[in-house]
């Protein structure tokens, strides 16, 4: 066991008026919110690609991180190695889970078998690590987008043989995910769309992302596994167009494909502000669907057209994002993945903590203050107010179909008059969600 | 019958090379292309409201346009002398189809039964305008988004007596557009959608939508409109978010509320771009999916964030689009009507005539343009080569279900190769549709 | 004396734990923040436009505010009226300063000599009304964008007796300005850009802006006007490109005309981001060219490519505005203008003093958080701490241009070694921002 | 001397009507256009970076090209192969010149010392090949922003020692650019610019780049290098605000630091659109303040919130470019760039000439498209014709500024009349345009 983080302290809750950066302010594990403890409301996973994989590089520079555990042996020690480094820092973040893809773990080996067994082995150790440190596993996934032999597609390749290396990486990493008790499987499509229509036929390729779900899904429930299967929607980047564009785009291929009661999604932030929608929206959405699975908390910059996977700072938005979160149920098998990166500036290991601590506190907060919400009931009071007219039998009716068009018009018409359109207030709702968030 | 554009003769086909500027220099409406007369490929419709009702007011300022039809007269005479205007634009231009909202040929009265008073007087107008002409209706519509009742939301109002005036107004627009021998009925719901969250039920909003949408249809029936129903996604503007954001969205809403065999959409080369898609991905997305039904034909300036509604000028971008409806064996009983305007400060009647001059010349290039792609084929010969690989039993296999996850992945594996990627020879076909734009 | 606001009581502080909606939780006016009062540092103005002559009018629908100063008397009787209920409102609210357009005023007349008469009857009735009331004008300005003259610009007319027109009316306008003891005087170019480089000529057109303001400038010395001149940048709409794109274009045009000592910047928080900028970034960039003015104090929707208006409601976002203006020596003899206006929606008299209460407080609670990062000195400290080797004689050389290339370039070999990298530390400072902000 | 592209036969001009992908079908470089030689109008450059270095990463993904001059030697060995490469393409290719930055053409070393040695290797190597060949270098550059030890900037960064590296290499880099003969030297800040304002002291880090910016143009008087020094204006990526931000922020740059006389811009098409310009507006605007430089060629996409380098395609864009180009007398020392990557799934030699060859096609055409819009003359008679009003003397007093406000109000108010618009007539020209485009 090699420990790279010996110089940073556990990291404990202090409370709000705390003065030192590597302490908790508001999260506060044990704290009750709503009838459930903060850690099984907020259950943050810390993400291994972006905390112990990525060097800092970017489209127009090399890496910047010089990790200890980058060099020293070859690549399955460097894998051993980056175990270490993330079971230590897992350790004195106190997050309770984190979320791998099989790439992340296990390098590449020469073919598909010296592949597998790498990434066996790395499962091996990832399951004594779980077990001697506590942590545990929100979800696992196959990268199927890095590797050149997936320019064009896994799941969407014009070469079906592709298509079924892609099947061999998500059958492993399905496998592994419920050997080390992960909660959900997720799947992103980042190569899964197009880059040009002019060589691309896109009905083939949304059903062949059909297929390949479908078989995950049948897959499921062959071996057993128990928790949620899961689509990130992001609308481009790195194709210029994703087949998962966004929630409501994922909604229709679910249906499409007979899967909308299987799968759910995996909202990310900054993917949700890409696609043109805020956060909330597509969370209220999602939850509105019946497909509201998981969170990749993270934030986008406004200023930039690229997914930039920062830290969430906000608070004020951060708690209407939770606040619609809690009005769903939660979350029920996902948690709050930090898909979310340190600037390549950041370039110190303390960085690493200060990106996660600042996001969690941000959570706790933001929990606290959305918990206010509900319990004030304010704002759920004036939405509900706002609708009370539909209510009455009669409008009842007219919802369920009893009422066809012709005779809703010549009541119209007998009534003869105009109808006055009420405020929707929303600078006083705008306000009332500033008295909660103490501001 | 007022004359208003006596001073602008015919606009007639002079050929390629004429520099006249009121004369077609591709269209040639009898030209057969693909083996139908290119006004039947194309089958352009001028939009009433841009062309005829709209003064030139912008969010910044008053009206710029002094059109002679907007006065002397009461209400309702005003509404006869925009029908000579329009219909002796119609016929001076020589655009076979037009298209209206109700509000744009009458103009609301004192309560429900004046405006369907009024309305009604106007159809029997317009279908002697049509008489006289031979002009044809494309499609009708009903405007649910100027007037203050609507500014919440017509199907999606939080008080279902607004619902009720909506419904009596599309009642009446549909029969006005069956009356007429329209081609479809459009709705688009430009308040359909919120401004922010805090005051919205979304859930409850989108069932409100999907039962109006559906007396609709059960309407439509009814009264033996042979029409097809068309929903025209827009991602938002006015309202900050639209439900009918882009044409997946509304496939998902569709098929949410079992309206997939009945409705198709109606798509807007400007509302594309607005909801971060390019046009010819809303045309080969609503191909897909079985729900392509008609054109908005204009473009957006992709500096500008908001609707700009220009008439399409570029003529590459243009047959790329017309490439795909093609392909998808054109619009059925859809057209390509100019929801376009001139700009605020092209103020003369010949503006009107430029706009749509440059937009027809622009589309019957496009269309020539686009016959060459299919006659060639060579573009569609490189896309299924570059699918080939899927042809075979296998493959075939895989993707009719027969194959599980696992016998694939063990397959992959025991064949223990990498497979090495393609070309997907982005910049030939690219300079391949140049060549065909003779460039 | 009409009242138009008479079931609203004089808005007060009443502290952080108030529930009352028409109240201020931060705004305590009196109170001292760093050696200064309250309204002193925040010098908040209300707008005229939005606030008593906007309709709720939008590119897809009529108005929807029915304010009863609308109706009831020839266009002076009612700019006589709503005078009465912007300064019944004025004095309701507490904020000390107002600012307006010549039109907003005044109703244009029916020639110039009209239009002339119109505004000098109410600028008289608008000095009674300060009188009477005790409220300040911020700023004036001209309203070049409204009328169809102005559609292809003011200066920069194609037509040099539309920019006579447009002297005119900045003329008068400057002179009311000084009149009525305005602080500043503005101008704003919404139609000084183009639509189409095909029919504009932008050499011309910047000299011809050019030499408008210069004009301005002259002016503003011969009547004595003490006030600052403040252009407002906008990177588009109405007009497709303005020549005021931001800051830092308006200081180069500044430069290039010589103003830049003459005039400074009234920066808007929704042309900042929409010019592709942070509403800080435009602070500091002013502040950094020596050219910052005022502040016109709004917010746009992050997911909208147009102007939207809002009320600033993001306190931590607003604390970092005013943290730079702070920083910057504060604002002079400027302001914060609410250049805001309540949604379209939200149509009671209630709402317009939500929007602005919601507004005042938000600067309040964010001049409060400002206040801690100054005295705390945490962030400013980080920062010359970042650059401390800049401050040895050798560095000191090299800036002040006494070390040329070769010799620098030679001094690097000679030294022959790599240089590490210094953490950002991005995070920790967000983290600390959020300190603050008790969050 | 190594062939890497022996099986492509040398590009030649085959007419508009030829069907074999690997020829020109509009550039015929002695062509004389406007009388002088299409080649000279067009002077194209090969970028060395992107065609000859990137191996197809993205941020999503590793390398897809493999290019048999990235394997089998030492670094410096494999520079040797890759000149070998480059200038066996640009042979075959037949574009006049080529464009790189120092660590293109010659491996970091392990110190500054070994850096320049590798570097004044391959100059001289490069020396060889231009000979060879009769290449001829269009510009130069150092890449200052790939190395970690830039992450925070070079001349804006926070240690002087790290600004005294960054000066090394330009003086080198240079030197180098003065010895091939090349006609520009560029400086393209990518990390001259911040991550975030928290850390950033902008007057600070602007002074920085005002005096590294002097200390390169006193050094090219110095040894009397005769090329333009230009500058490469991009408004954000990698960093989240660029210095030089657009053509009009680096035209107040230069004046603030008395460098306006001394620097132009290089302008990049897709930085256009990144910073909310058209490719014409930046080209207009540098061509109005007298800073028109170069010009790196390529297209963003419209979608797509990054820069993707692709290489244009579209003509009628294109043609409106090169007509402000050709109208503002052209690019004297400048030329056409391809700053453009063919895609990462473009993985084939041939795909490096489709790229090329469609790039160089394009311009060809667009240049003939110009031609004809100059020599028919009809859009600039229509451009003088809008502002004729300006030509009286009386207008032309008030632009030399012979009429002071008062005056000229005075004058408007005595005529007492207001002043009608005229039409702007942009769809007229749209049309024009088009006409001359053959559509």
């Amino acid at each position: 066991m090699k420990r790279y983080f010996e110089h940073i302290a556990p990291i404990t809750y202090r409370g709000p008026d705390a003065t030192e950066p590597l302490a908790f302010r508001h999260y506060d594990k044990d704290r009750v919110v709503l009838g459930k403890r903060m850690e099984d409301h907020l259950r943050f996973a810390v993400c291994y690609w972006h905390t112990f994989c990525w060097n800092g590089l970017d489209p127009f520079g090399l890496g910047t991180f010089q990790r200890p555990w980058f060099e020293g042996g070859s690549p399955m020690e460097l894998a051993m190695q980056k175990t270490d480094a993330a079971f230590d820092f897992f350790s004195k973040l106190g997050a309770p889970y984190y979320c791998f893809h099989d790439r992340d773990v296990a390098p590449e080996g020469a073919n598909p078998r010296e592949s597998q067994d790498n990434f066996r082995r790395m499962v091996e150790v990832l399951g004594l690590q779980q077990e001697r440190t506590g942590m545990k596993l929100l979800w696992g996934t196959a990268n199927l987008f890095s590797h050149r032999r997936f320019m064009s597609g896994a799941a969407t390749n014009p070469d079906p043989a592709i298509f079924s290396l892609a099947a061999l990486q998500v059958r492993d990493a399905m496998n592994a995910t419920k050997e080390l008790g992960g909660e959900n499987y997720v799947l992103w499509g980042g190569r899964e769309g197009y880059e040009t229509l002019l060589n691309t036929d896109l009905s083939r390729e949304m059903d062949q992302l059909g297929r390949f779900l479908t078989m995950a899904v049948e897959h499921k429930h062959k071996i057993g596994f128990k928790g949620t299967i899961l689509i990130e929607p992001k609308p481009r980047e790195p194709s210029k167009h994703q087949y998962d564009f966004d929630t409501a785009t994922v909604y229709g291929f679910l249906v499409r494909y007979g899967l909308d009661k299987e799968v759910k999604v995996n909202i990310e932030a900054n993917h949700a502000t890409l696609s043109g929608h805020s956060f909330e929206h597509e969370i209220a959405t999602a939850a509105s669907l019946g497909i509201l699975g998981s969170i990749d908390m993270n934030r986008g910059d406004p200023q930039l057209g690229w997914d930039t996977d920062q830290f969430p700072h906000n608070v004020p938005e951060t708690a209407l994002a939770l606040y619609h979160i809690l009005q769903a149920g939660g979350l029920g098998t996902g948690g709050l993945n930090f898909d979310a990166k340190v600037r390549r500036q950041s370039i110190d290991a303390e960085d690493l903590f200060h990106g996660h601590i600042g996001g969690m506190d941000v959570c706790a907060k933001a929990l606290l203050i959305a918990e206010q919400m509900i319990e004030h009931g304010l704002l759920k009071a004036a939405v509900d107010a706002r609708y009370a007219g539909w209510n009455t039998p009669q409008a009842k009716d007219i919802l369920a179909g009893r009422v066809p068009l012709d005779e809703l018009a010549d009541a119209a018409l007998s009534r003869n008059q105009d109808v006055a359109p009420v405020s929707g207030r929303q600078e006083y709702l705008e306000n009332l969600v500033n008295r909660f968030c103490g501001a």
